[in-house]
């Protein structure tokens, strides 16, 4: 990866949606950014040129090319350097949103001196000039790809720097320490103690704490981002494809495909007060000989782990005996879930049978609830339960949440350091020991900020997840 | 159509292309356009409302809901009446390409006081407060739908107004002339002529043929907006398919599906030095007793005759016999256009056969070109016989080309009007008759520009075409 050594370069790209629209936005940034502008626009004030407008203004005017012919009418707005998203100097050019046309641009721009951007690129520019830091510009990749409420609610908070002011203050306790034990270690011939043993305990305690229940959002803030994963088990026969179309329904028009890790299952989601739910499909669990057939149920037993929240689907109408082997069969399917019975089918059975099955089911420690997906009776039963069994309220009430797998391995590490820092105050260990571990929870801590990150490739990484343009 | 009476509304629409982003455009336009976004807008420079700053400015800041959430970070840029696009108070919201913000703040707007923008309405606008004419309003949509450079040079000169300029030059003579018959009227007792007759007929025929001149490049105009219809035509043995997938294989990538006016035939497309070509299928041609399959080939039969070029393919292996059979029971096909023959299967006939169809080619009266598709043997001669037949070229360097069906209706029937002029000369037909059939034509060169449309319904069907944020 060169990314880092080609800052002097003046990049840019389309960054509006690909396709047709009314209007486009192709954006420069870079030392030459307004310089390059300069060659190709024309202000309809013929006499004025952007180098000498002030940063923060727009301007109406035309894009030729060499021969003096007119490629477009555009609005050219000026950002200079610090005062632009990057801290570079800035031009956005705002041009009718002929797909022609932008390629056109672009195409000038390039042989007036620019580079195409990477994927990321300008938000990378921003994040190594100090307009902010890692986690923020991570962020920003969610704030665009965030397409529910609450996942677009955590990834504002995190762009804002929520999360980089909490990583700051667990640091800044630990720095103090660090210093005076070091400062012990200066005086080592004298063995005093500068850092109160007893203090240090607590406060890694505290420390502990705190980054272990952090580290513990993140299957929350996982499931915010990709959606609550919900299992929906039962026999064959008892109605859940129904089931899952009737819950789908209403909400059609924001349901969306999700393509799961796996790549080989598609899961229906869906958003319920403004929480995602994904859906895993379970239609293919039965007993089977066939070699295929049972990885694929292999996998789906794989998949239904991830799940949540586990709708366990009963007819209503089918022998007690008969639901109670599924239910003693398959319990190992929902242990330490959110788990809930939906008795189905509750317009075909009577209300004896439904008696029996709902005892039953308590007797297994589920709830239920009586359904029927084909009547439509109790759907918003069903969706309530989704919602307070998703556990993401009480999250988001705790205020900072970790929805980042690279952050939440940081966090982990951190935390194995400060449980070594942790054991080695209980063994007494040295202080130069204790320091050592103490620096590396430090380092774990900030490599989620970016502050101590060298490496060009895991920078690389993390922008070439971006959309181009941003 | 209520389009007229709602100026007075203040509208908004997404105006970049539809989908995820980097960025996004939401538009405001109207009276409260800036009171509505500083409901919403909290610069960064917490006392600082758009209200109170000067025009075309950008302000980075927050949109933020009523509760005070942040919904997103976004940089608000103002343009106050009449400099505008619209020529009415604008803001525009650069945010970030999530659909779900551009949503929420569209939703926003829409409770502070906003309505949807209909499709072209920001463009009407700039219509109806004189920021431009008609002709040129309509060259905006040509300008965002130009997908090749021949087209998108035609509608950036219209909507530069290169149409207009001409149009008027026609209209302040025809005026003058009419003014002055007029005067006659006035004084008709005395027996007086202003209006030298002679004069009269001199600018009549002038104007006739500007005006034929004009309605002449529809044809061109119309083959560059929508490419040039090229029929490739042959008997089912001799590559019709390889031929076409030849040609348009090198520029695959620029190729796209358009959908001929009848629906359910579809052409290909391709870009040659920048002209649209659009390749017409005539594969289903054969003698056939099958009467469905009959009216297909009757359509095919009409999609020819709107072929402006006709490539003839011929398999220089077949029998001389069967060549000569096949010309002469087509010719009617290429009979007034441009034809050319192709001598294809080069590779597997000898010099003799090949020298002897074409001479037999040429006692028609098309020229020929030796290729092999399958050898790709003379694309680049095939690719320049088209560019060649085209007519692109002296169509362009003419000057300004009717591209606008609308435009071609209006100039067809100024036409007949000032035929009737002419026809009125000749047989001294009185002032007063001579004058309504000038008004006649200055009325449908009018009707161009916009000038003299009071008809809603014409206006809305106009900008109903366009899309929506523009």
């Amino acid at each position: 990866m060169e990314r880092f050594n080609t800052t002097a370069d003046t990049i840019c790209a389309i960054s509006t949606a690909p396709g047709m629209g009314a209007i486009a936005i192709i954006r420069l940034s870079g030392n030459d950014a307004i310089r390059i502008a300069d060659k190709l626009f024309v202000s309809v004030k013929k006499e004025k040129r952007l180098a000498d407008a002030p940063s923060h203004t727009a301007h109406f005017g035309t894009i030729r090319n060499d021969e003096g012919e007119i490629i477009d009418e555009v609005v050219a707005t000026l950002y200079i350097a610090p005062h632009s998203f990057t801290g570079e100097n800035s031009v956005e050019i705002a041009c009718h949103g002929s797909t022609f046309i932008q390629q056109r641009i672009i195409q000038l721009l390039l042989e007036k001196g620019c580079r195409m951007a990477q994927p990321g690129e300008f938000t990378q520019r921003a994040f190594l000039n100090g307009k902010m830091d890692l986690s923020q510009a991570e962020a920003v990749a969610d704030v665009i790809a965030s397409n529910s409420s609450a996942a677009h609610r955590l990834a504002i908070k995190q762009m804002r720097g929520g999360f980089s002011r909490e990583l700051g203050q667990l640091r800044d306790k630990l720095l103090q320490f660090v210093s005076l034990i070091e400062l012990e270690l200066d005086f080592s011939e004298e063995d005093v103690e500068f850092a109160d043993r007893s203090h240090l305990t607590q406060l890694v305690e505290e420390i502990h704490t705190r980054i272990g229940s952090l580290a513990d959002t993140f299957q929350y803030g996982n499931a915010i981002k990709n959606g609550i994963p919900v299992a929906i088990i039962g026999e064959t026969n008892v109605g859940k494809s129904t089931l899952l179309n009737w819950l789908l329904n209403e909400d059609r028009a924001i349901v969306s495909d999700v393509h799961g890790t796996t790549r080989d299952i598609i899961e229906d989601t869906m958003q319920i007060n403004g929480t995602l739910f994904r859906f895993i499909d379970t239609a293919g669990i039965r007993k089977t000989s066939d070699k295929v057939e049972a990885m694929g149920i292999e996998r789906t037993f794989k998949k239904m782990d991830e799940a949540r929240i586990v709708l366990v689907v009963l007819d209503t109408t089918e022998t007690l005996e008969r639901n109670s082997d599924f239910l003693r069969q398959n319990a190992p399917h929902w242990e330490g879930k959110e788990a809930v019975a939906l008795l189905n089918k509750v317009d075909l059975s009577n209300e004896a049978q439904q008696a029996e099955l709902q005892q039953l089911v308590a007797s297994h420690g589920l709830s239920s609830i009586h359904i029927s997906a084909k009547n439509n009776l109790n759907k918003q039963a069903v969706l309530d339960e989704l919602i307070q069994r998703s556990g993401i309220h009480e999250a988001e009430t705790e205020g900072v949440v970790v929805t980042n797998l690279r952050h939440y391995e940081a966090l982990r590490n951190a935390l194995s350091a400060i449980d070594r820092v942790r054991d080695g105050l209980q063994e007494n260990l040295s202080g130069d020991l204790l320091s050592r571990d103490i620096r590396d929870c430090l380092f774990f801590l900030a490599e989620i900020t970016g502050g101590e990150i060298t490496n060009d490739e895991v920078l690389g990484n993390i922008f070439a997840k971006f959309c181009v343009g941003k």
